[in-house]
Formats: structure tokens, sequence, C-alpha cells
């Protein structure tokens, strides 16, 4: 049985990679600095903050895994641009680099971010689109992702990166797009949003965690965009959501201001496609309807949503 | 008094770069993995190797210098490109940045190098010429400049990356270009060398580190070439050599291949000259001389060359 560790695993993607890994026959290692309440069964947890020094190594020494599935980073909505947390996040990772290939790892998947890409063009390519991260998390990203490609050039280590563009679905930040929208209007609040002229790139969280798995199990190294390979505007998007809740009068479309977004960003899928050979379960209506449906049941019951800040 | 910490202290750079900051005032904190066997009185050595998690933090958390000038890097001759030390570098930089920042340091200074630019132009600006790094060691360390340049933005750190261009002197390192041409000629054996046909720029490396000094002390922020501005063919600094030892026949032009070296690459020093108000204090044929003398020394004596391992 293949062992694999996943950092992170409390994360937005973490939490749905974990019943797929089982699901594939793996002994499960799970890393988080704060165990979920509730935990899957069958799932191996190590309570472990990364960012000691020294304590990734400890880890992978102690385990000595197959793979090495890394979502953790630090991403509360807003304040992750430019926080320190980036270049510690960077600091850690190479340190897990480097433990699991002494530890005789031999495929790592890490995470990265279309804000790697000058996003001018609009449509994003691997091998093709400029690199031009202006932030530093997108800096620190982008480091580790060159670190690892080199890395792998002179080891043994089969490496792929995962560029992820816009997630949405179950367990998302309160604070973030979809998940903001969604749990306003369920409530009858207004949600107070952009115009949405903004072109972007949906997936369902639960499809990039499919895309994760199918990116870890293949041979296929290098940047791999995880997104739906569909542009649509956020308006479209945000007016799907007020449509299937059935509340269209409280979307408040032009409140906040979005001039300093990117206009036009979306991923080309062709890697992930055609090399990884992923396919998406979830057209843009059924992954809202889905995480729709999860919010009212999340709302219902009188607690507050979990937290899920380990990955944007 | 001013304290300054500077690491690599036992390097190529660095053991030039003490007498001059002791010079200028300064309580001058040297680390280094091995000390030296001939200590500049003044200097307070600290034996500390930057590579296992959590010295650097220690270490500038008990000292907490105003200045931190960071050479210490891995560079062995050959190996280094592709070294995995580069990796472990690059997290230790990290490492040292934050806990620099979070110990009240104010100025950090780093060194960088001419591989970070896509030299196919042949002249490298820093605010305009394309970086593409293709090499480990080039990718780790502009990583490292990325880091540090978006890190200062968020914090008050100040910091500047002095890019280093090809460099000669007293102490490099036996076979790379300069020390092995200069050793075999001074030897009456025969020196191997290509063509001679690359364009490269020289630079004597007490100017190198009083330039890295001078940056120090100033508030300039950023990338800043550290080179002497002239191009010159590699036979030229050669033929040079072999006419001041005075053994031209020993030099054998095109014995070896040079066919994927970069045809030309040399350095602007606008930024160096006009905003760090640096010059140089030998020009090519002093700085050929006084390198040839040491050397001549350094023979003379019945004993090995020190290795300097920490600079390129």
């Amino acid at each position: 049985m293949h062992k694999v560790l996943i950092t992170g695993a409390n994360g937005f993607i973490g939490r749905h990679v974990l019943p797929r890994l089982l699901a594939r026959g793996y002994e499960v290692h799970a890393v988080s600095r704060r165990l979920p309440t509730m935990k899957l069964p069958g799932v191996l947890w190590h309570e472990c903050d990364l960012l000691r020094a020294g304590s990734g190594r400890a880890l992978l020494g102690q385990l000595r895994p197959d793979s090495l599935l890394h979502l953790a980073w630090y991403a509360v909505p807003g304040s992750f641009w430019e926080a320190r947390e980036n270049v510690e996040w960077l600091r850690a990772s190479l340190e897990m680099l480097a433990a699991f290939t002494d530890s005789g790892g031999r495929r790592m998947v890490a995470v990265g971010t279309c804000a790697e890409y000058d996003c001018s063009g609009g449509q994003c390519i691997e091998e093709i689109t400029s690199l031009s991260p202006t932030t530093l998390y997108a800096t620190s990203k982008h480091a580790l992702e060159r670190a690892l490609h080199y890395w792998s050039r002179s080891t043994n280590l089969s490496s792929a990166w995962g560029r992820v563009f816009y997630l949405y679905g179950p367990h998302e930040h309160p604070s973030r797009l979809v998940a903001s929208v969604v749990r306003s209007l369920l409530r009858g609040e207004p949600a107070l949003c952009s115009a949405g002229t903004q072109v972007r790139d949906f997936l369902h969280v639960e499809d990039a965690a499919a895309a994760f798995v199918a990116l870890l199990e293949s041979e296929v190294e290098g940047a791999v965009n995880i997104a739906s390979g569909i542009p649509i505007t956020v308006r479209t998007l945000l007016e799907q959501i007020a449509e299937q809740i059935g509340r269209p009068e409280l979307l408040r479309l032009g409140a906040r201001d979005a001039s300093r977004e990117a206009p036009r960003i979306w991923a080309s899928i062709q890697r992930l496609k055609d090399e990884v050979g992923w396919g998406e379960r979830y057209d843009l209506s059924a992954g809202i309807a889905q995480t729709i449906a999860w919010w009212r049941r999340s709302l219902e019951v009188p607690r507050p949503p979990a937290l899920c800040d380990m990955q944007p």
C-alpha cells in the first residue's frame, strides 16, 4: 500500500482530497496545525506546525511517505497577498522538499496559483503564458515552483505543480466571494458586489481535489492548471447563485469597486485533460446547486462554519 | 556604533569586506561554518552552520545587528549550478530574512548573480533586462531577491541586492578562471583555455567588496549590478595575464570548448555609480598585476592556498 502525506489536510482543498485518497487505497497521513474536530475514519492525523524550523523534516523522517501532496500555506482572505507568512511557508516548503527526497520520497505535488501568470492576455497556458508574480504570495509560490522544477531535474524526484484558479464549494471561507454571496442571500440580506464584468474561471472544490489526486497519481511533470477552462463573468456566476436561491433582488451589482482587479483570467486545461486525464464532474449550475445546499444545511445548524484558513 | 553581521565572512568576497567594515567604524560580527586560521584583529567571529534549521534565527536573536550583509552560499566551482545546497541556502536565507526583521534589523544586503539575467542581449541593466534564471543556483538566488524585494515592501526593512558578475583577485578558488591561469603560468605549466571569444565583465574582488560596503551604507533599494561595466573578451584578459607574467607561449587558446557558454554578458553600472556612489580603484591591468603578485607570494609559501568555498 502506498503511503501518502498530505499537508494542509484540514484546509479547503485538503479536506476534499482525504476521502478520495482513502477510496484509492492509500495509507493516508494528514498533517495540520490544528486537528479537525470531525475526523474522517481511516485517516492518520499528525498535529504539527510546519512553520517551526525542523518540524517538517522530523515528520517526514518519521513517516517516510512515498508521495507528498503539499497543500499547506497561509491563506487568510485579504491579508495573504503580502503577509510575511508567505516567506515562512516558502522556507518551510523548501525544508519539506529536501527532507522528502532524503527520506526516499518519489512523487511530490504542490499547489500554485493563477496569480503567478502575467494575466494581461486572459487565457493562461502553462508553457506559453509568461509568468509575472507581483505580490509576495505569488512570488513565494512561484519561487517554490522553480525550486521544485530544478530540484526534480537534478534528483530522482518526480514532481508537479497544480496551479489553482478560482475555487468555490463546501467549507469555503465565509468571506470569500461565492460563500459570502450565498450566505447573504440565504439569510435574506443584500449582497454588495462589484459590477461583475471580470472574466474568471470557477471550479468546484471537489473537482479540484479530484484533479490533485489524479495529478499525484500521474507521472506528469511541471505546472498544470487546475481549473474549469471555461471563462465566465463574475456577473454570470452571481446571477446563477441569486436565481437558484430565488432572491435576485438582493444582488447589488456595482455596489463595490473592482477596477483594480485583472479584467480577464482563465485557464487552458489541455494538460489537465490530455496528460493527467482528468474530467470535471460538476458543471457550474450543478456545482452552485450543491454548494447552496451545503450552506443551507450548514446555516441551519446553530454553530459558526468551520474556518478553513489553510487554502485560498 | 553600528553593529553589522556578515555571513560567508570567510569567503572570497567576505574576507575582503571585513577590513573595510572595521575601517568604517562598525562593530563587525562575522559568521562562518569554519573559523579562519588567521583572524583579522577586531572582528568578532561566530562559528555557525547556517544551514542547520533555526541556527540563523538563534544567532540573529542573540546579536541583534542593525545591518546584515548576507554573502554566504554554496559555491563549489563546477557543482554549484545544480547542487541541492542552493535550495538549502535559499531556505536558510529566508529564515535569516525573517529573523533579522524580527530582531529589529534595519538594512540588509545580499548577493545575487548575473546568471539571473536573460543574457542574450549582452549588456544587463537592472530595471530593463529581463530575468530568466535557468539553473537551480540562479533560480534560488533570484527567488531570494524576489522574497527580499516584496518583504521590504511590506515591512520597515531597507534592502538591496548586489548582482555580481565575474570577479577575480586574491583568495580566489584555484580552479576558477583567473586563479587557475595565473597559477599555471607562474608554475611554468601550460594553461588550457577556450578560444576566449566570450565577452565578459571582470571586477577585482576588492572593488566588489568596497561596492558591497557602499551599498550597505546607502539607502538604495533593489538590484544593483556589482561589476566594472566594461565588456572585454576573455582572450584579452588571458593575454594580459600571460603578458604580465611573461609567459605568453604557455597560453593555449582554443584548447577547450566554450560553445555552451553565453557569448556576451556585461553590466550596466549606472546605478552603482550614480545611486550608490561607488567608483572602482583597479583598472584591469592594475588588478591583474596585484593578483599575480598575490599568487606569486602565495605559491612561494609551501602550503595549499586557502579554499574559499563560500562565494563564486
